[in-house]
């Protein structure tokens, strides 16, 4: 199936369901692509455009189950199991997403943290122990532990991640600001705040 | 200029500026669309196109002067000023955002920062003093702040949106896992590194 669905649809689907968890913990149970449309600000067109390629999910005038479609999505987005999340990097940032509550109902769970400052090695970050980063690549190939997340600064990230990739981690979530050189059969996502605000700035008058 | 070029190519600029200034950190003074791609993972024929439509700032054959270039991108994005950022939100996440050091020599500064936690109100983060969320719309308006980054919980989000755009903000990075309903003139970015991560899982095997 990956091969047949555009990169851009698979990039809505998170948003979708999201959004219907939403609207699931809102007491609802049904909802249209008409109002899930007004709700991201997608149209109703694409919405079910989109859910089609996985056979449709709903029933034309009966609008979706929601509880069905969640269920659904979370199959497609393989989030209906617990992925094991490394953290490379127990800054401020590694810090704040060792406390996040938000992983676990999702389809994550932080499995381990990483940092190479002997101030910081031994210490607890909540219920998380920081490993020493030479430990890095024997506990994530014997855990199998296919996600990370680099928090590190843009210097180090790219070595980060080859060592990552050489023991399996085929998912990155990179939050240091530079791009990534990756094989093909690895996916990176980035987050930098400063990259999404420049964005915008443009637009200011 | 802003209605002729197509929101993708302004989303790409942010990228090309990162990348410039860290080859200019890293000493060198000219670069090609071929070596910026390769770094970029963006094809040579799609930087010389976007570049293109601010008059190209390059000679064909010399390749990029990057210092000219760099200056060149932060005016076009209007980075080469400093714009004052406000936080709404003093968690985790929030206190990560007051201790970046990233944002300032990229043309933004947090300003101020809200909560509405009278355990929060009134201590310090770093240099910055929490002030009540009541007084948010107030200092806002008066310095005149026209982006604000929103890291309070989804289900105060849309409220705190609508405050802020109210007093004149025209900009928000939303760290809240979902989707805001906002006017045509506020444009809106996303963090939510669940969705992100969820978008890898699907290729996962």
């Amino acid at each position: 199936m990956p091969g047949n669905i555009p990169d851009i649809v698979i990039g809505r689907l998170p948003l979708y369901l999201r959004a219907l968890t939403r609207l699931a913990v809102e007491g609802q149970e049904v909802t249209s692509s008409h109002e899930l449309g007004r709700r991201l600000g997608i149209s109703s067109a694409q919405i079910r455009k989109d859910l089609s390629h996985f056979g449709g999910f709903g029933k034309q005038g009966t609008g979706y189950h929601i509880a069905y479609l969640v269920d659904q999505l979370r199959q497609v987005l393989k989030v209906d199991q617990e992925w094991e999340v490394a953290v490379i990097g127990a800054g401020d940032l590694g810090t704040a997403l060792l406390h996040y509550k938000g992983f676990s109902d999702r389809g994550f769970r932080i499995a381990c943290v990483f940092d190479n400052s002997p101030q910081k090695i031994g210490k607890n970050i909540g219920e998380y122990v920081i490993h020493p980063i030479d430990e890095m690549q024997k506990i994530i190939q014997e855990r199998g532990i296919k996600i990370a997340m680099i928090a590190v600064p843009a210097e180090k990230a790219q070595e980060v991640a080859n060592k990552l990739i050489e023991v399996g981690v085929r998912a990155i979530l990179n939050y240091a600001p530079m791009t990534l050189n990756v094989p093909s059969e690895v996916k990176v996502q980035y987050i930098d705040p400063v990259v999404q605000m420049q964005r915008m700035t443009f637009y200011l008058t």
